[in-house]
């Protein structure tokens, strides 16, 4: 995002490197505020509830209609394991117990990082939300691989079940294209 | 950081809850931008040259003086390894080839999650730069561990030096207070 004015003061902002930096900022020449524009982290989770593991069914775009994952943006104050709970519950109803990080993700050209962790789920509730159109437990031979939303999911997704066979769970991680 | 002003339009934002949101944000009421604030990325490295760590003594604040991982806030278009090679680069000028992920820490406190990945240098060459009164490789035994700038960077030594008894690398996560 390109910001025009100076959120602290509303003075219209320079596009300038600032001194001792050697990226373009948002300055403010009237207070001297530098507004930085970072990375942002997805938190999300791979769980399981009797050898099925959890998918939602976006009711959101981007890839309305495609299956995903729970995940979401990590809010300010909670840690990933606890963004990854949270984002579980908002978009699948469903109580997970977040256990070890298993995949990092970046895909820069979105300027997004993204953390899974595994997951346990208490119970084989799970519904639809106002951000899913549904939500399921899918043994591995049923995961609608064509459907998935994104190429991180199906990453998470292969890298979780080629685990799960060999016995061992990993930490993975990758340089991804957004699609 | 709390934003008085739209960085679209200018006018007053109102902290308020978005419909289908469930979290205060920075709204604006004239363009109905709505302003995320979200955790930051710090990436860096424990880079080794012939048995001995790359440490930096920091000439910026906070914790002007004390020992550190090179290490600083993620951009936006590069992957965390991409960030840790700069990060390194800009503090002692050392060229370091990154290798896997090796810790994720969680300090939900300041919104910051540390990704840190080891390293090998392709040389001994390293020095102080604007960001750092020193550089300067370290064996293990004479790490400076009462001037330590930040908790992560104990926890990622200690974890290291570990691993590296161990003869085995792992993937570490944690959860810190900022110091």
């Amino acid at each position: 995002m390109t910001i025009s004015y100076c959120p602290q003061c509303a003075h219209p902002v320079d596009q300038i490197i600032p001194p001792g930096d050697n990226l373009h900022r948002s300055v403010c020449p009237q207070c001297q505020h530098v507004h930085y524009e970072n990375p942002k982290v997805i938190v999300g989770c791979v769980a399981e509830w009797e050898n099925k593991i959890l998918l939602c069914r976006r009711a959101i775009a981007p890839r309305f209609g495609y299956w995903t994952l729970p995940a979401g943006f990590m809010e300010n104050g909670e840690s990933t394991a606890e963004g990854a709970y949270r984002e579980t519950l908002e978009e699948t109803c469903a109580n997970v117990i977040i256990e070890q990080a298993f995949a990092l993700i970046n895909i820069p050209a979105i300027n997004q990082v993204h953390v899974f962790h595994r997951g346990r789920l208490t119970s084989a509730h799970c519904a639809a939300t106002s951000e899913s159109l549904a939500a399921r437990l899918y043994h591995a031979s049923k995961i609608p691989w064509q459907d998935l939303a994104f190429e991180s999911v199906r990453y998470c997704l292969l890298r979780y079940l080629d685990d799960k066979n060999k016995g061992q769970f990993g930490f993975h991680e990758t340089v991804l294209q957004p699609f």
